[in-house]
């Protein structure tokens, strides 16, 4: 089978084999529905539980405190969503360059008698200070911002901007998702600073897809967004998802242990694909700030995007142009507008976000096939013009 | 390993071999995210793609009326939530039946200016007719009747229920989780008489947990639960769960090869059952209507169904007692409150339910089983009165 370098771990990374391994038994023999009261039901149950200690142990939370859903799709909608409905209508700000699974659950509060806020970045895609001041100001009910950014991978003082957003009264969540496993996060210490809520999904740190999670503060009431048997504390309804729950529970395990190790690597690794990319001739974002150690998100003048990911990809490497989770949308990134950036240079966005099966080889490798791809195409739209 | 007989296949079932096997190149390879613009996204998308018309398939549906969820909970709650958030508040009406995903979130749009009416039922669990032409004409603008009950197994009349909610211009959906794989579904024929949703969850029919359906007429305009990257055309966003979605697939398509032969086999499983425990004294209900080929709910005098079910646990049959879903809640179930089943008989409640592995073997041995304990028990029960 043809493999493609894979670069494109912040889109969802392969599961680690020992996850595989532990979800396997989950998928047959121990089938049960963790609510029967039989031995079936029990030893889902078992296992259930261990997998939120294992969760709730790699970011720093009691297992109490984690509430499983879906996806990280889902936990976001249902922190914003779920602690609006226990609200009176009031402000909601969100930071611009969310996840559309924030800033479309927020722009739903709106039609439901709520103002919605963005709150704005500066150029290199960091919290505007004054703008976060002005919005506070305002005293938001519900604050939202983003631990680290799937494009960019700029990660915000989050610590500071919840303990500004908790002296106004508000709810403060920051989605993690991209966070956790590649930066150390640790839910105690976010909590002491004012942070109610966090979320993290499976797939983004080697595990399977179809667990996620919320971790919640259990002062802060909310409405389920699946209602129904009362599971999750009543916070998210229906039968749980053991399988992909296990599998989470051992990723969480295991990138708790690596991360340290893993981070260092990977920041080599980007480091020589930064110096390499600016040797080409290539606009690098958000370098000037702090980062996840594994991505990388960066333009050729005069080339598109899509165009570069197609052609890149024909040559046996995976990344991403422009938001990855949702490329159905033909937009340009709206993290890049909201950080300034011109539609021109926008539109040449490419992401090459790292994992740790990369290795030096393939960071050379992709360097010497970008070079080529990138005169060939620049002299084709050179022509062109 | 000890392995209990398993009589609780309404709680859920086991993954079929060829299901698991479907999904093992998506736990690892092929680990792709199926919005991602490159090889490995493409391949997720392919797999989605093939699940959906597999999906549709099986429920006489088009795969474009597919909308993939994780679950049956969460297809319930889509469906009432999501359309009620596009209409005006008026009345709901879900027949007192329905499992907690359906009432609940009803219950949710009575906090949001809804009038929820409960559709009664009659002694053997039917929708009673009077009842539901008094609610028609309170003309509801949403109407939710599951085709079969997970309790009792009773099927409902469905298009004859729908035809009229039409006529009153309401939206009727129907949670067909316990009856895909067991009776005939045919959504095109059930969307011709007024059926405009229909959920079904894939660990119901030998599929794995974490994928599930909501079955659409396009015409219908939901706002989606989970909003963000605008995934399955805007319904339900968050990177799909491709490795359950596969699996999902393939489950449905041996469900729908299967499932006369299966439903013929279990039927005389169930008859010989049935005769058994009625010559051990004990009641079944709603015994005299239609009913899921697989499904026994039944209770013996004077003996409590928590209590049963842990004895026949411990001696090697896995049994529901009550309601299975939501097995944590202590309370008698709702369904046979419903039906006017006194608390003292109510509280006996035990559910066998079969599925494709059960034998006439263990049907006998379950009986054998339950003749000793049965008469301990109440033994024990007369010298404690
Ligand atoms: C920052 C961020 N938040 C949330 C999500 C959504 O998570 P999921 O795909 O698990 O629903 C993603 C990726 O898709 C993400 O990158
Ligand atoms: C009739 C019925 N509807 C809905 C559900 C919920 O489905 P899921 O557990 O997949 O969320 C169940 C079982 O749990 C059920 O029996």
């Amino acid at each position: 089978m043809f493999a493609p370098v894979y670069l494109d771990h912040n889109a969802t990374t392969a599961a680690d084999p020992a996850v595989v391994e532990a979800m396997l038994p989950y998928l047959s023999g121990q089938f049960g529905n963790a609510s029967s009261g039989h031995e079936y039901g029990r030893a889902a149950r078992r296992a259930i539980d261990q997998a939120r200690s294992q969760v709730a142990e790699a970011v720093g939370a009691h297992a109490s405190e984690v509430v499983f859903t879906s996806g990280g799709s889902e936990a976001n909608n249902l922190f914003i969503k779920g602690a609006a409905a226990c609200l009176k209508p009031g402000v909601v700000a969100v930071s611009a360059i969310e996840h559309p699974c924030v800033i479309k659950p927020a722009e739903q509060l709106g039609k439901r008698g709520w103002t919605v806020r963005q709150l704005t970045v500066d150029g290199d895609g960091r919290v505007d200070e004054n703008n976060f001041a002005a919005v506070m100001a305002l005293k938001p009910k519900i604050v939202s911002v983003m631990l680290a950014n799937n494009e960019t991978g700029v990660v915000q003082d989050i610590e500071c901007l919840a303990e500004r957003a908790r002296s106004v009264g508000a709810y403060f969540h920051t989605d993690a998702v991209q966070a956790v496993g590649k930066i150390g996060v640790d839910f105690r210490r976010l909590n002491a600073a004012g942070v109610c809520a966090l979320s993290l999904s499976a797939h983004k740190i080697g595990g399977p897809k179809g667990a996620a999670a919320l971790v919640l503060d259990k002062r802060v009431e909310l409405e389920p967004l699946i209602a129904g048997g009362g599971h999750e504390r009543g916070l998210r309804s229906g039968t749980e998802n053991v399988a992909a729950i296990v599998g989470f529970g051992v990723a969480c395990e295991l990138a708790a242990q690596r991360r340290i190790a893993v981070a260092r690597r990977l920041l080599t690794l980007r480091v020589r694909l930064e110096r390499g990319l600016l040797g080409l001739g290539a606009t690098l974002f958000s370098q000037a700030v702090e980062r996840l150690p594994n991505t990388v998100y960066f333009a050729f003048p005069e080339l598109d995007g899509d165009t570069l990911v197609g052609k890149l990809d024909r040559d046996g490497y995976a990344t991403a142009s422009g938001a990855a989770c949702s490329s159905a949308n033909p937009e340009s990134s709206h993290v890049l507008r909201a950080m300034g950036v011109t539609p021109d240079v926008a539109r040449g966005a490419v992401r090459a976000s790292l994992g740790g099966s990369n290795t030096q080889e393939q960071i050379d490798g992709f360097l010497s096939t970008l070079q080529a791809t990138v005169s060939r195409l620049q002299r084709l739209t050179a022509m062109a013009v």
